[in-house]
């Protein structure tokens, strides 16, 4: 193949839909549908089949004429070489899920990764400089609560201690660490942009919201990420008995984290910003018992890190309010006053708004114009969730490709891309790795 | 002793305190105070420490005279010959606890009842019928979640079957049946008022609320217990991610709750009744992922069963409304509409509100006037919590002896009744039954 053909180079969406559906066997979770490929996933990061998709990432890589890299976050760098030595340019994503997540967040990233060096093998194409592929460890945060942990810790943004000694939700005693020695994924070289630098990192991505789908286009240049911050909110009171406490009396640690839930919605509705709770756990967990002790998640996000900043401002503010008996935004009309609870913050995890690199944007706009042939089809955007490229932004130049999410849905077992769409996204980021690899 | 000495006979404080505490090394909870007994118990029904405390009942009983019936629920009636054959008088409580709670909610009853029974044997006392201790299986309906669910079997108002069925909260998969059989308690004779048949049950109990320390009493000659209902709520929304949902388009099981949860505290309030969530779980369980499903138990009582058929006419009426997006009582207020929910409602248990027999009553409260010499120091009370007495009153004549609890606190390790209060409370147990024996 002659210098300049690549742009005429076409991926196999049979083979890579194939590949895809075949390592959703690895953790494969909740049917929805009759047909053998509708079903979600269940693969938490560094857990049996998380190992099992790694092997295969491994196996399947090398096959392919790949060096592999491993660090001691688990990520595993596949390099393909070059014509010249030099850094490669990545295409990077995750293989771990949701505990009860679909076929396309993170996955397909990594397979049209292996698409791509699949394709370069066919044509015995060499690129200017090497090329890779990159699996990210516990990028959904769903096990291990900080999302994005493992290229935080290679962007040497979070310290590889912390990392490390995060423990799994829910109580259990596992940490990264001691998950990726058992699935023997704890690896030797440094978690760092220094030993393992990037020329470039492009990730393909499902949107995981409703845009691209209600637009009628196809492929979405990423120029940035929105900011969040994930919080663990105590609130302590004191347990009691339901049937001869008197509602005066009571310092109920349900009852208040049920007025800030509900808060925290009112203020992301003033904000124009974001908040959820996934998570909540009450102690001592008896029907007759009024919970002493309530822990939950919260999870605040909004396109401006000074959006974050008030939400945050304003939620310590009223928490402590209506902790203390305030009657904030009329929550306490018609309710016995109780006694006074505390409240404490946990800060569990910061990422700021990003915006990615202009020569990356470039690229993929440009592979996604010839790709679809037509610019209506094409739209710049915002990313709503987090991503490893927001760390690896940090650290090299970087950009995201999004194809449409059925019904914007994700997080969730039916999210679904259909396979055109994730070929058009697989082949947008081919051409986007191609073109940065002659730049 | 003569023929109507009874009235001079006295409990043994130290004796009885020290094996109160004794058998609290059974199953003992969270330290709150720096003396050895300032502790709480974490004793669950059918746990292996329950086991502990049940060989104890039993060795100890059948050490003072005593023969064991043990019925299908695990009820163990221990039983004292008296002049003539007939039914017996029972004292009767719990051993089983809280998972957090304290050693003198059913305990003192218990411990109170063995007194008796070596007061007896110490004056070489003859009733004029049996007399007997005894011990109610799961009464606190905290593992297993119906509370007073043996003496409910015994009553014949809970079949069996649902009753050995019953699964432990928190998705474990030990039953009422199979926890009987694992620690050799599941017994040979129906559980059945049939099969045995009482004359009368007397329990004594601390307050476990904070009116007879507020107005300096000792005694409480309870006439009956409120009625309350035990529900579990359903909450089905859908899983959707925290970053890229907007808040128009979720279905957030979470926030739902947390409405559901402040909105049943005001008609609590409305209503002069009390409600109060003890148990939540949601699905999947994650930060990042708006929940789709959320679980939650709703525990609701007031004195009369009109005011709790109200409570939940109204809780029904309301929640579906608010699954429906109406803004009832303003909880919608500045928030952005999301898409409906379901609800659905499951009954775990009703306890309908209780009168006791005015025989009963009338010997407490004599009992409770000659040990205290004052009637100043006695009242009439009704029971906030339940009681197997609730169950008892419906076979038998039944009343309860109430005693302070310091602070009115219960269900709470740090639940405390001082030693001398117990011994009063014993020594009206005991002149209780002897009175009812003579009637
Ligand atoms: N893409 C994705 O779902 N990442 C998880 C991090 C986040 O919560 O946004
Ligand atoms: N006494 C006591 O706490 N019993 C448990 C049943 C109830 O919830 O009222």
């Amino acid at each position: 193949m002659q210098d300049g053909d690549f742009k005429a180079l076409k991926i196999d969406q049979g083979r890579m839909m194939d590949s895809l559906h075949s390592i959703c066997s690895f953790g494969t979770g909740k049917r929805w549908g009759s047909a053998p490929t509708e079903t979600g996933m269940s693969r938490l990061a560094l857990s049996d089949s998380d190992k099992q998709a790694r092997d295969w990432f491994v196996d399947t890589t090398t096959a392919l004429g790949c060096a592999i890299n491993l660090d001691a976050m688990g990520n595993i760098f596949a390099v393909r070489p070059g014509r010249q030595s030099g850094l490669a340019t990545f295409a990077g994503s995750h293989l771990d899920t949701q505990p009860s997540g679909g076929r396309y967040d993170g996955i397909l990233g990594i397979l049209a990764g292996i698409e791509m060096l699949r394709v370069l093998e066919d044509h015995h194409i060499e690129t200017e400089f090497p090329v890779g592929v990159v699996n990210w460890t516990n990028e959904e945060g769903a096990r291990f609560p900080i999302s994005m942990v493992s290229s935080g810790v290679w962007a040497e943004d979070i310290p590889l201690a912390r990392a490390h000694n995060l423990k799994e939700v829910g109580g259990g005693k596992a940490t990264v660490k001691s998950e990726l020695e058992r699935i023997g994924y704890l690896g030797t070289m440094p978690a760092s942009y220094k030993s393992m630098p990037m020329a470039a990192h492009f990730e393909l991505h499902i949107e995981q919201g409703p845009i691209l789908e209600t637009e009628r286009q196809k492929v979405g240049v990423v120029h940035g990420v929105q900011a969040y911050r994930w919080f663990t909110v105590e609130v302590q009171g004191r347990d009691a008995h339901t049937g001869t406490t008197p509602l005066a009396n009571r310092a109920d640690a349900m009852l208040l984290a049920a007025r800030l839930i509900t808060h925290a919605h009112r203020l992301a509705t003033t904000h124009s910003a974001m908040a959820a709770t996934g998570i909540l756990t009450l102690t001592p967990g008896s029907t007759n018992t009024i919970p002493g002790t309530v822990r939950f998640a919260l999870d605040v996000r909004a396109p401006a890190d000074a959006t974050v900043d008030a939400m945050e401002a304003d939620l310590k503010a009223d928490f402590a309010a209506l902790a203390a008996g305030e009657n904030i935004g009329g929550l306490l009309d018609g309710s016995t006053p109780g006694k006074p609870l505390n409240i404490s913050w946990q800060t569990d995890s910061v990422s700021p708004a990003t915006l990615f690199h202009a020569d990356c944007i470039a690229a993929v706009r440009a592979a996604a114009e010839a790709v679809t042939g037509d610019k209506g089809l094409v739209r710049d955007m915002t990313s709503g969730a987090g991503h490893d490229s927001v760390y690896a932004s940090r650290r090299c130049p970087t950009s995201m490709i999004f194809v449409p999410s059925r019904n914007g849905v994700s997080h969730n077992p039916e999210e679904y891309t259909s396979p055109e769409d994730c070929a058009v996204g697989a082949e947008v980021l081919l051409q986007s790795v191609l073109r940065y690899d002659r730049l």
